[in-house]
């Protein structure tokens, strides 16, 4: 068979562990030198693609490769770009196909959420209709955790680890100030319109750390007069109150709590913030002293608090993508299966992309206990073995020395792309 | 001489390393057992001794003791109270003594900022003025920084760590997004009248790392035009911008940019929130996309972040007030001289509670750039050597296993405390 060389994009917010993905997919193509030529990058995701910006990431120092395990961000460029239908967009897909055309490329790894997953999807579909060879595989990663099929998505359990120890931490101020000053302190979480992220906070309590006391889910109304009887009577008992509040959470009319500012590029609403409404409300009906924290893109980025397990996840949906291309797989996506919480065991599956667009896994109600305000132990047996193990950064003058690539571009063939 | 117990008290906002002073007073006590008796503790810190509530800290497990070392919070409880003037509120005065004298304390050290000192102060006068016999040792700790004499505050460093870890971490994902979404992001830090938090997130920037692009100081007005400006050059140059700001901010009147919410107890207002409005300026002047982020007491409490250096100071200082009463101190407070910033030498001198009272160190003028913006090459040889070194905490289950005390009483001998 004649070498193809691979194309990667990375999409979407990024986590802790999107490049520990990416340093997978370059470092297994690497091990199949008679199967694939380079592994080229698309400079910010998908756009990069469509401008022929493609980083020959073959001619980054391998040190570079390897400082990929331990950086945040997308080190190639991320991007929010979703192709359009193809019925009216079709010229966005031919453009894409030139490209791969006009670089030899046979094998696309799309690196996102939900919506790449669509994309990569998308793509698949139409090089099989043009008769174009190529082979599409998308790659899990979204901090939300709203990925179908899989029992997890890398980039979640960190974030979730950074969450957990915040609130942690944040308790322990909180416990030492609560007799004369602050009695509750309100953290938000990201997750748009799932808990996960909220839930994962959740796990910092156990028999001796009562923190997060109360976690606002989007999945369960917000009803304020519930919410401040609660907090009082927390307030009551234990003198103090910590709070998770997911960005998402909604009004019994299913209205954001927050107006609404902002619409990125794929359509969603741009939220934070909603920390600040939740200290006015405590304020304002219970007259109590407060302090709130938005950790906005730490959560995401915070690879010095990194998972372990999310580190081996994110490496072995990165592997099983080229293990899968060698196959000969097609328009799947690895996926994370659960064969045993205590002692954890898991293995890669892979998931057909025609399953996975667009669909969100919501929290599922048995996640929630019957009040509303926190998670079971069933969430807890789920969320446990997630956030296990640390992988501390390499660290240069008293902080961690993350990498930035040199992202050399492969010379362009084609005329520019004008839509 | 007649063996006397030693009063040990934490005071205002805890910070990440506080209780390893703690851990160094009670361990350096233990090792002068002909000296000392116990080592007690306030529970919630002044208001605590005013009220006989005082924690026995040798019956607490040595196991916990040495969990101070890597346990963020104020483990025995502090408080936001000040001591009134002696000759208004004598009678508060009074009963310390009181306490004191039932309980057999000759020493007293209080672990504090600028207001605890000042109580220390006031201490140690009436007690010298009505003969009662006392040694009473101020002990530096606050995130802050702005304590006179001492080259720099425990507690301040670790701070700073975490601000320039987060701004650095948040800097990559925005570097990842800037292309198609996000063009700006803020970050808020503590520091109410200085900017030495904001100056430390400075440090990141280095010869890979350009965050942050700009820094707000309390220490220069805030003028929108030319904040504005220097934003919008920044991403015309860089693509995008981060931004850290002091929740202390003023504009060129003198007043805080937020609205003043809420007073605590030693007066101070109660800030938080301004990354919000400096990013809606960033909004609605320029139009930029923006995210911003408030880490509030994350940044006191992450001890999972903690400076290296900043946990050795806060043991010397802990250690030298020991010594202090040994060698028969009083009224003054242990500081941090630096000898050499590189190689980075310091020693421990002291410094008379008189002259440290109520005094704010601000950052020096020429600490900052001469447009206002940034830190310059002298704050950056300041800063340095304190954020060196790591020390991560003991983990269990995949999170910071942070200890909470006994916090067993010691019975009381007086009447309540009645104003």
């Amino acid at each position: 068979m004649k070498i193809k060389n691979i194309c990667y994009a990375q999409s979407g917010g990024p986590t802790a562990v999107i490049n520990e993905s990416a340093r997978a997919v370059i470092e297994t193509a690497k091990a199949y030198p008679t199967h694939f030529g380079k592994v080229y990058a698309g400079l910010n995701g998908i756009s990069g693609v469509l401008h022929e910006e493609l980083i020959d990431t073959y001619a980054e120092p391998i040190e570079n490769i390897e400082a990929l395990s331990y950086t945040p961000g997308a080190a190639f460029g991320s991007c929010r770009y979703k192709l359009k239908d193809v019925a009216t967009h079709r010229e966005e897909y031919l453009r894409l196909l030139d490209v791969f055309d006009a670089h030899n490329i046979g094998y696309f790894l799309y690196n996102g959420g939900g919506d790449s997953q669509d994309t990569a999807y998308k793509i698949a579909h139409i090089s099989q209709t043009l008769g174009y060879s190529l082979q599409c595989i998308g790659i899990p990663k979204t901090i939300d955790n709203d990925l179908p099929f899989t029992d997890c998505s890398p980039g979640f359990a960190s974030a979730g680890k950074y969450l957990a120890t915040s609130i942690r931490e944040a308790g322990l101020d909180l416990y030492s100030m609560a007799s004369s000053s602050t009695r509750v302190f309100v953290m938000e979480t990201m997750g748009r319109h799932t808990g996960w992220l909220a839930a994962a906070s959740g796990i910092a309590q156990d028999t001796q750390n009562p923190e997060p006391h109360i976690i606002l889910f989007p999945e369960i109304p917000f009803v304020p007069e519930k919410f401040l009887a609660k907090v009082d009577d927390c307030v009551k008992h234990h003198g103090l109150c910590t709070i998770s509040v997911s960005e998402g959470i909604l009004d019994v009319h299913g209205k954001h709590l927050l107006e609404k500012t902002e619409v990125d590029a794929f359509g969603h609403e741009q939220l934070g913030g909603v920390a600040c409404v939740i200290a006015g409300f405590i304020k304002q009906g219970l007259g109590l002293k407060n302090h709130w924290a938005v950790p906005d893109y730490f959560q995401r980025a915070s690879r010095h608090i990194v998972s372990q397990v999310d580190l081996e996840h994110a490496y072995a949906v990165g592997k099983a993508a080229v293990d899968f291309l060698v196959s000969g797989k097609n328009s799947v996506m690895p996926i994370i299966i659960r064969e045993n919480s205590s002692p954890y065991r898991w293995r890669i599956e892979d998931a057909n992309l025609a399953h996975i667009a667009n669909q969100e896994k919501f929290l599922p109600r048995d996640y929630i206990d019957a009040e509303g305000f926190h998670i079971t132990d069933k969430c807890r047996e789920y969320l446990l073995p997630l956030i296990q193990g640390e992988d501390i950064p390499v660290f240069h003058q008293g902080l961690p020395n993350y990498v930035r690539l040199q992202r050399k571009l492969v010379p362009k063939k084609l005329n520019p792309f004008v839509r």
